[in-house]
């Protein structure tokens, strides 16, 4: 075991090492030099920095999946009820001394799309459900979740995915097939009250697309945590666009109790000659 | 049928009528006019104003009880999910143009006390347990609810019942023993990072207490939606303590499809001489 705070350096100290945990960005810098390196698990959901071909593909790469479910949920219901209860608009009221007795609205029978249904999906779908809300979900073409309603297949279906959905959320890998998936045909297709959430990769969205969808009240609002550069320009359209929830990347953190588990759990797979749990597929990207 | 804007009116054309279904404070007017009541369905939760001792109790008093669940699950996790995420100081960040990387906090594994395990305490006891929260009861003496990790039970248990909760949240009607329950030693026994929630009656909460506690430091937030005197009044002390959310008696109103609901299922139990769902005990007081 090999312990620095320069990736380089421990790159040339780990040359010799078959396993390793990092960040994909860092994994990134000392992959080239561990020849030997048998397995990567990744502390985050997202694995990009990873994928780039001139890397090499010799090892096998897992990813934190299946840690983010619960937050993810807490990061969009939490949102969602905020919308439903006009928690951040009430407050306003209470700061102008105003007793704002504004009915709320609530979750219990509304539509939530969700745009991918993996572990986060699922996680999503399940406390939807438990709010009484109804389901559907876009995905390749895969059906294993109990908790949608209703599946979605290709892009031919997107426009009917979206026609009567209240919240539209992002549960998506950044691959080349999700880029700007959410672009201004798709937020066409939302009833004008719809609300987009995403939490994923900000790759998914097209943002100038999102911007002017709600400054034309073509959508009621957008929550999003992820962007195309980060932190957002202080010139970002987005500062100045009305109805935007702006939450600088901390939808879903890597807690270290989490990733240990992982981590755990995939080591005891490897020595008892198991396949790994969320192994990567560096041809599909996720 | 009879059909009046005014209750007073409505009372004298009701004094034939053997069924009523209204709002407590409306039915309190005509209920003495009329003689031949045998069942009146109220549209809210609490019915105090029908427990007066000077009002007639020749009748069956039913609560809309059972309704109200769903909408308080969403008014109290908003909330706590809000306040783990910092969702109010972080939309302050981006008022002020900051991308706020601010690490959330989350649900999973904290610990939530409910003061009353009642139908609106067993959901909220099943929602906590969907986010991986630990659930104390604090009741009576009933232990009915699966979701509950622990009871606790009579004054003498308060001080244990509180001293480990990151959040209290009220779920009692108001009767004379749950009168200021919420006083200044339960506060002082929950740790200082705790959080009060109260959507159901001001009466069980000394208000003058909590702006103490939240002053000094010993609480760290309060949400509220009920008071001694609604709309709180405009020099109440609650506009200008830090820490404090208030939301003005909307956590969970009465929407005309929960209560038709209620109403039909009872109306179908009376013609069937069947016992009525959710009849109040006048004594008890609920």
């Amino acid at each position: 075991m090999t312990s620095t705070a320069d990736p380089v350096e421990a790159a040339t100290q780990a040359g010799d090492c078959d396993i390793a945990l990092g960040e994909p960005s860092l994994l990134a810098r000392v992959v080239p030099a561990m020849p030997r390196l048998r397995w990567a698990q990744s502390t985050w959901a997202g694995v990009e920095p990873l994928l780039a071909p001139t890397l090499g593909r010799h090892y096998v790469l897992t990813t934190a999946c299946g840690v983010f479910g619960g937050l993810m949920s807490e990061y969009v219901f939490g949102y969602l009820i905020a919308h439903e209860r006009r928690i951040l608009e009430r407050f306003a009221s209470q700061r102008d001394g105003r007793w704002d007795t504004t009915a709320p609205g609530t979750l219990f029978d509304k539509r939530v799309g969700l745009l991918g249904v993996g572990s986060i999906g699922a996680a999503l779908a399940r406390t939807a459900k438990h709010f009484g809300m109804h389901v559907s979900g876009y995905t390749r073409g895969s059906e294993g979740c109990a908790d949608v309603d209703k599946y979605f297949h290709g892009r031919a279906a997107l426009r009917d995915f979206a026609r009567d959905l209240d919240y539209l959320v992002c549960a998506m890998p950044n691959t080349g097939e999700t880029r700007r998936l959410v672009d201004r045909a798709l937020l066409d297709a939302l009833p004008r009250h719809a609300v987009l959430v995403n939490p994923s990769r900000g790759s998914i969205v097209d943002e100038a697309a999102v911007v002017e969808a709600l400054r034309a009240g073509r959508l009621a609002a957008a929550v999003l945590d992820v962007f195309d550069q980060e932190p957002l320009p202080p010139d970002h359209a987005f500062w100045q666009t009305p109805n935007v929830v702006i939450t600088g990347h901390t939808a879903a953190l890597s807690f270290p109790r989490d990733i240990t588990a992982v981590f755990l759990d995939n080591y005891g797979r490897l020595l008892r000659g198991e396949p790994l749990r969320c192994r990567v597929d560096f041809e599909r990207g996720y």
